[in-house]
This record gives structure tokens, sequence and C-alpha cells, in this order.
């Protein structure tokens, strides 16, 4: 079996780029001919939702499946519209996966013991497909309820050849309210992230990293280097670049001198590309699927002029 | 429209108990009756355990409707097995509903932003089953992200009069890896609470409790007795109640002298009732909805003898 972590480096090394595609659709922005053809053959609100999110996100995989290693869908988005949403979220699961992709599921999950067992089976595919209902290779998971939480996840990870990535410094303004507080001169961040490179050491496969991660948020790009610094054998997953206001720059320091080591998400700015400049004015809207390839490209361009993910060239 | 805390006040009066069922189904230990008759109908594993979860959760629900205020499904359970499974908790959380039972959704959700947004909309459809497709009264919710985290779920349980209880301190062994580190004498569980007692006085009803309520486990009384003094106006869910160690005497600091404000959670102890002395020597296993009659009963009249929930008498 292979080890998570193992496998989304030679994904990365494959493309040549940590550029992480998070699939976040909304309805009130999704292209027009999607829309009505949800609507031509379904009748409820929730059906032609989770149709029109699901055309939306295959649209998505097949431009960007050749360009990235990996993509993210966020389960929020789709469970907002019941088991109609669920099953959609399965089909872009499987459809990412199909199409040679890593993907993350999004779910951010935590629960105590036979609980947060029953998460982890569920998400966990890992390397078999089949292994779970939501066939993710991997999945975030939130670490308040303690250490002990975790572990459930981590043996089906290792069980699986799967992966999660735990939630460390979060890129929303208010993240630091709880994380940030300090106690004998350690953040929590600094103490869970202590605890997730102990993991990520205990998980690492043929190659430097574990297959437990961090998500450590772009938006401050201090504490990411940080970060970094204190769980070297831990992959990051990295939210924040484009719509949330972080640059390549502010990601330089997530990785490693190989350009391995982290994967940077964008989901609005690549998903709904068209809608801003400057694809808004190179692009008709009905051309939303180049937009999405032309912001996808300008993201890999990005990243390999302002990092170390050059070095994967 | 109803705020939360005054719907489920009036519900735990009305049942003159505080006793909350939780809902965890867990297929091995099913009765057989239920599985074979799943398994007559049903061809795929997933979709077997499915139905048998939904008729499960449905006999227990018809037992305990005239008995307790409220049922807490534990969504991970049902999750485990895809869109099947969700959708067994979508009709679970409906039947629940339509027995007059207030329903909290144990999801544990939390994200940022517009992400907590679409959690929010999907499962707290409050006073109106019609508003989200996952019809709860009320929704777990993870605090680590930030106190702006939480804005989205207040925000939509205020328009909707549905409820929120913040994960503050939790049951498991391992809680206080995090949880309680102290910054200047103070845990991160105390920095929790001090921001959820802040929502609950903001979203105060008619009667003394807010519509933001906090989990605070059992299995730590000390904890639970100081955390019901600062949280006066907060609404307590406890969990660790039965199965996990924790007696009526471990859980009477919960209450106000009404007993009101706390609501008292057994899952395994109730839902398996039929699995454990006494209830396994007074019934046949085929009895099992009579251990549930009985556990329930036993849970009722022992938090009755033993808290000022037998001021509700």
């Amino acid at each position: 079996m292979h080890n998570f972590a193992d496998r989304l480096h030679a994904a990365i090394q494959n493309k040549k780029t940590p550029a992480l595609v998070g699939l976040d659709p909304r309805f009130d922005w999704l292209p027009a001919e999607i829309v009505s053809a949800a609507e031509a053959t379904h009748s409820s609100k929730a059906d032609i939702v989770a149709a029109a999110f699901e055309e939306f996100c295959f649209r998505i995989i097949d431009v960007v499946a050749p360009l990235v290693p990996a993509v993210k869908p966020q389960a929020a988005f789709f469970e907002e519209w019941g088991p109609a949403g669920c099953a959609a979220l399965q089909r872009v699961i499987k459809k990412a996966r199909d199409a040679g992709l890593v993907v993350i599921c999004d779910a951010k999950r935590g629960d105590i013991g036979s609980t947060a067992e029953a998460y982890a089976r569920g998400y966990l595919a890992g390397e078999n497909p089949d292994s779970a209902l939501w066939a993710a290779d991997c999945l975030t998971v939130n670490p308040y309820l303690g250490s002990d939480t975790l572990e459930p996840f981590v043996n089906v990870a290792v069980e699986r050849g799967a992966g999660i990535y735990v939630l460390v410094r979060t890129s929303n303004p208010g993240a630091g309210t709880f994380q940030d507080r300090k106690t004998d001169g350690t953040n929590l961040y600094e103490c869970v992230a202590a605890a997730v490179e102990e993991l990520a050491l205990k998980t690492k496969g043929a190659g430097h990293y574990g297959s437990i991660g961090a998500v450590v948020g772009a938006t401050y790009p201090e504490e990411l280097n940080q970060l970094r610094a204190l769980m070297p054998h831990t992959p990051l997953l990295v939210p924040g670049y484009g719509s949330q206001g972080a640059g390549a720059g502010d990601v330089a320091g997530a990785f490693d001198e190989q350009g391995l080591g982290a994967i940077i998400n964008s989901s609005r700015g690549i998903n709904f590309a068209i809608r801003k400049a400057p694809y808004s004015e190179k692009f008709a809207p009905e051309e939303w699927e180049q937009a999405i390839e032309a912001a996808t490209h300008d993201m890999i361009a990005d990243l390999a002029t302002h990092t170390p993910a050059g070095n994967l060239q």
C-alpha cells in the first residue's frame, strides 16, 4: 500500500505544481446553461441545485484534471441541499478520482471515539476508492475535542493509505480568538501543531512527509513560516490564496526547497473566474470553462514564479 | 416566532424531564428482526444498513416520544453509509419532529464565513421544519475556528427560531489536551464559555435562557459546576451520562433550581439497553423496545431523584 503523502507528492511532481482547486459550488453564481439544464430535468429546488452542482463540478474537473494534482470539494455546499446534495458530492468525488486527481474532502469533521471512527470509515477511502462511501483520499479534521479524538482518523488513514489535514491555523479574520491564546509562551495553534507533527512523524512513508497534515491559512504569512519550521514532516494545506486575499509571496514559506510539502488552495478564484477581471474581460460569460482554465494556468505560473514550487518544473 | 430556548424549555416542562435520548445506531448491535427485514428489501450493504438504521430509530422514537422532550441523532453514524445513510438521517429527523420531539442534530460542524452559513442553512430548520433540508431544531457546533465562525450559525438560528450548542468541554478522556490550556489563569474552555454566554445573552427569548447553548461533558462534574456558574444564560447539553460513566449526581450541577437549563443525554444506554443488565436479564432479546422504554423510565427517575430536575415533576 502507498502512503498518502507519497501519493500526493508523486501527483504534485507529475503535474509539476502544488496548486489545489477547491470545488465550492454556489447556486447563484452558476453558469446559466447549467442551471437551465438542471431545471429542465428536475423539479424540486434541492434536486435542481444538486444536479447543477454535480454538472458544474464535473466540468471543472474536466478542465483542471490535466493541470493540477488535487481537488478539494467543500462538503458544506453540497450538504446544504440534503441527501440530493450529498449524492452529488459522492459522484463528484468519484469523478475526480476517476480523472486521476487526489481528492481532499473538506468537511472539517471531529468527534470522540467510535463516532470519529465512523466519520473516518465513511470519508477515508485512501488508495482504494471502494473502501469508503465518500471515496476521498483525505479529510480535513478539527482538533478541538483533543488528541485522543484524532487517533481514530489516524488509524483508519494508516490502514487505508489515506490522509488527514488537521486544522491548525485557519484563514478567517477571527482565527486568532482561540487559536492564538498563549500558554507559557506557546500559542494554542503551536500546541496543536506539535501534536500534528508527532502524528506526521509516526505516519512517514518512503518520503520525508507523513500522512497527517495541517491546515494553515495563507492569510497569516508569518505564522505560516513559523508553522512550516515547527512541523518539518507535516504536509500543509494552505487556504486563503486568491479570493481570500493572499498572494504567492505569502505562501512561499510553506514549501521545502524542492517545492514540496504544501498544496495551495484556490476555490472561488478558479470556480468563478469568469465573474472577475481579467477573465470577465477576456471571455464571454458562456466561456466560463476557458476562464477556469486560464485562471488555473495563471495560478500555476504565479506559484512557480514566486515560490519554491518553481523547482518542480 | 418562538425562540429555541423557550421551545426547548416548554418541551422539558411538558414532559417533566430533561432526559435527552441520543440516536446512535450501530449495525452490529441492531435487533435481528430489523436487520433481516432490511436485508429482505435491499441489496447493497449501504442500503441495508441505512434502511435498518431508519427503522431502528423510528422504533426508538415511537417508544420515547411520549416520555422525553428531545432526541439527538448522531450524524456520523448515518454519514458513514453514504447518501443512503444521509437520506435515512433526514427521515429520522422528520419522524422525530412529527412525533413532537425537539431534534438536536449532533454533527459538530464548523467552518468559516459563507461555508458556515451553508451548514447553518442546511441544518437549522428551527420552528419551521420546511426551512432546511435537515429539519433539525438545533445543531452542535465546533468553536476552534474562532468567534467569527459562530456568527453565521447564530444569525440563521435567530432568524429561524433554531438553536446551536457550541462544544465547550467535551466528555472524552483526552478533552483536556487543548481545552484545558490556561492563559492568564483562564482555561481555553472557559474562554469559549465566555464567548458562548455572550451569544446566549444576545439571543434570550421570553425566558431566562438564550438559544445559543454549550456542550459540557458530564464526565467532569467539577468543570460542569464551574461552567454552569460561568454561563448563567446558556442552556447546557450534557453528554456522558450512562455508558460513558457519569451518574445523575455528576450532572446535578448543570441545572437551575427549577430543574431547567440543561438536557442530559444518553445514547447507547437507551438505544442498546437490551444488551446490558438489568435489562438483558428482565427482557428477551426480541423485547428490545420494552428494554428501551424501561431504561428511559429509569433514567428519568434517576435524574428526578438526584438532581433539581425533580422540581419539574
